[in-house]
């Protein structure tokens, strides 16, 4: 039986045997197959016939029929590999599963992460989505966040606050109950473009238009995080207010300040809101916890200025965003408690 | 660094070498780093890190980001598998495109194929309706033909006729204009039953139930294909036609005799039907092909008796379906041309 240089090179590379492709081809060419015939067939020793089977059998690629002698039948490819991407999704938990014990948690090295398939930019967003625990923004098409509707609404259940930006009123009605959400009408936008707890941003170019292979990147490099917060600092600006959906009063997270800001303007009159943050001394360097009560706000977009007063035990304390520098603190972690 | 005997026999399983693993490891738990880092960290050679890294990056498994000394990331495992499984893709269609160059056309020795994960049922009948030529017969609850819809379209477009048998009037404007399409009302079945060219039989079972492992088999044995065939000629009498749609008069096939004979039995009175055929001489044991003008039948069900009358330059003879005993010719490939 002849088998082609191709074929043997493709399923070497998935991490098969040479008898093991030899068998497995012998059963798909010739059908269900005895292992005398499978030897005479293929070349292989009637002595490794079944240790072959055996091993093909464990991969669910082969399987056999009682009778006597016995017979072996291949799955034909798309089963075959149905399966054996079933197993490929198993290692891939194992893998996720033993890489959280072992991930080192200091700072990384930062990086861009670069694609023309959609699906994988798709799917980075799903885990970025996935991993966030403050704010995820999201500036993007109606059609694209159908993609990502369920990661959402983990999101929004596990207490991620979730601010969209997007270009109409659109029908959010299956996540208005869930978390706390925010969105607002920004103009059409040909990219989506997310920010995930202020550490992450990703990039789809030119989505809008419906590309097979548009550009998209992660990063996490802290220019390309500067340009896309101001960016969204520009957004922020010239955006209405057009849901406000808050169902965990008690957790209101926040990485980006003047999201922060702008609840905190719409709600002092009527609640007393306390915050807990985790920011940094811009005075000391150090990463320290503060709690306490919100006392006042300035926002002053144009300046490029928006803070708040938060009264601790300490003193009142002036709490700035990403890249603050005016401010006695820098904070991408707030959690802001409504009563 | 520590990296599990897990994750490496994982990994290795699926065709990566063991540097691979290790440098496809360290850079998912310390993030972006140098070709030198990865050296100390791993433990790999400093002078193996650069081939290590071009095949993960062949793989893309692996990018690299501008700047000096270059600096390399890893996609994380959702993107790189999503990668992966698409290369698994990739190599079922190339070695589907082998396998047709050199499949054995000869008889094969019937099998039987079971498995249990109902996604692999539903993939061996999608594989199995897109194969087929003649007639496809579903016994199937309406929800799980939702599943099968692109793929039974494709098979009346192709000519195939579609013979279904279901609980009840459903809504199939989608498939009537495409083909040649018979819907029977059967009773409720939980089973779920395929029958495809005569040649080959899918079951699953308890499929109405909704269970999660559904016991399931496709089998060649020429006993469960007769158990089935008189499965379904009992289904066919307890059986109304509820919908006949005709889009292709000139070219009507059919693998079951019983169902050919119905049509004739509807339509001789009011158009010429004629047939051609591929059928064995049950007195030669001969392969023939047939042509000529329909011009009997003969159907009674409770004899199990099903015929029809075939006038041909040579004569007239009978023609009878699988399993035919008292007729002149057997046959599973009917063309009928209704004018």
């Amino acid at each position: 039986m002849e088998i082609s240089e191709k074929v043997l090179a493709m399923l070497t590379r998935l991490g098969f045997t040479k008898y093991e492709v030899l068998t497995y081809w012998t059963l798909l060419v010739y059908g269900p197959s005895t292992a005398k015939e499978i030897s005479e067939r293929s070349g292989i020793p009637y002595n490794r016939v079944y240790d072959t089977i055996a091993s093909l059998k464990a991969r669910g690629f082969v399987s056999e029929v009682e009778s006597s002698p016995r017979v072996y039948v291949a799955f034909s490819p798309s089963i075959a590999f149905l399966k054996f991407k079933k197993e490929v999704d198993d290692i891939k938990r194992q893998l996720e599963k033993e890489l959280k014990k072992v991930k080192v948690k200091e700072e990384e090295r930062p990086g861009i992460w670069r694609t023309k398939d959609l699906d994988e930019a798709v799917e980075m967003v799903k885990e970025s989505l996935d991993i966030s625990e403050y704010e995820v923004i999201l500036v993007a098409p109606e059609k694209f966040l159908e993609k990502l509707e369920d990661n959402i609404k983990n999101a929004l259940k596990k207490g991620v606050t979730v601010s969209l930006y997007t270009e109409e009123r659109i029908d959010l009605s299956d996540f208005t109950k869930i978390g706390n959400l925010f969105v607002r009408k920004f103009h059409k936008l040909n990219h989506f473009i997310g920010m995930f707890d202020g550490r992450e941003v990703i990039d789809i170019q030119n989505i809008g238009f419906r590309p097979r292979n548009p550009p998209s990147f992660k990063a996490t490099y802290p220019e390309i995080i500067f340009s896309q917060y101001s960016f969204i600092r520009e957004a922020f600006k010239e955006s209405t207010l057009i849901l406000e959906s808050i169902n965990r009063k008690d957790d209101l997270r926040f990485f980006t300040t003047f999201h922060a800001v702008d609840l905190i303007r719409r709600h002092l009159n009527d609640s007393n809101i306390y915050a807990e943050i985790i920011a940094k001394n811009l005075t000391t360097g150090e990463i320290e916890e503060l709690r306490g009560r919100v006392v006042g706000y300035t926002v002053a977009m144009e300046e490029g200025i928006d803070n708040f007063d938060l009264e601790t035990d300490k003193g009142i304390f002036k709490i700035g965003g990403m890249f603050a520098v005016l401010e006695d603190y820098e904070t991408t972690r707030i959690r802001l408690i409504l009563t």
